[in-house]
């Protein structure tokens, strides 16, 4: 127990003085883990009339290139929010068992986008979101339904107590996206 | 499946109509299980120098008065984010198996402050956060940690497909915060 509650206090030390750890490959590779497994995230947007960051469930998947994409209808109010400000991230990981901060996340910040998909575009996306979430079935053709696209900007991966890394879209595998944000 | 196609357009035409259902007993009692039962959490913060909406995890625990609060380190960025502008959610309610999005999920949302707290208080909390959270012993009593308190303005429930709900402080049995936003 005391040995323990020294780990505890060298590790946090150690995080005070540099919070942010040197990115290495298995940091990638945890990232990378985490975004492809993903099924669900928490999605972060800005509230249109109040400027309030709103945080909802949301189905998730991966496109071809890795990119984090979800199916929403254009009534929700995320992606009324999304329409207006698509300042963005998505929080990816569940905790298992335990103390749920020592289970590894990773939060994907960027801008989000509807996907305005060719019909060949739009049949790849319905394949890859059927194959995840094959009870989407049941609207994914309804008119008002329809994919949207996060370009990275940048990630926090947080491996659990101490791990922090910053993780770039080219540490992921994705397509590298402009600065969001002002 | 004819059925079950039928029956899942008819959920969302009404959801079309009417988005948002009259609150009644059992939507304030789920509100309520999902505040009170929550481990853990995703808090949506505002980034202080790009305005993105961040969202990461954190640990969670019911004060007294039923007010949602957490523990977190001064360094941490959400609480460096927080200090600067308390607008805030945080999404709880976890999904078990199956579509996640069919399992029910509460986002409250209001002003996150910093407890400022007498040493009974402090005790107080102290006390609840080890209770559900023991493995925070390693690092409770570090001056950098601090408690903070979410002063709910309104919560969005979300029982499942069409099953959308805006419960008042006063519905989850909590003090009433002013207006936030602005």
């Amino acid at each position: 127990m005391a040995d323990k509650r020294n780990e505890g206090s060298n590790a946090m030390a150690e995080k005070k003085i540099n919070p942010i750890r040197e990115t290495d490959e298995a940091a990638r590779e945890l990232g990378h883990k985490l975004v492809a497994g993903a099924h669900y995230g928490a999605l972060g947007v800005i509230e249109p009339q109040t400027g309030m960051p709103l945080v909802s469930r949301i189905a998730v998947a991966c496109d071809p290139k890795g990119q984090l994409i979800f199916l929403a209808s254009e009534l929700s109010f995320h992606s009324k929010a999304l329409a207006l400000d698509g300042r963005a991230s998505v929080l990816l990981g569940e905790p298992g068992k335990g103390d749920a901060l020592a289970h590894p996340r990773i939060t994907l910040i960027g801008m989000i986008e509807r996907v305005d998909a060719s019909l060949d575009e739009r049949d790849e996306l319905r394949g890859i979101w059927l194959e995840r979430h094959p009870k989407a079935e049941l609207y994914i053709d309804f008119g008002d339904f329809h994919f949207f696209r996060l370009a990275l900007e940048r990630a926090h991966l947080n491996g659990g107590f101490g791990k922090a890394f910053v993780l770039s879209p080219g540490d992921l595998g994705m397509p590298g996206a402009g600065v969001a944000g002002q």
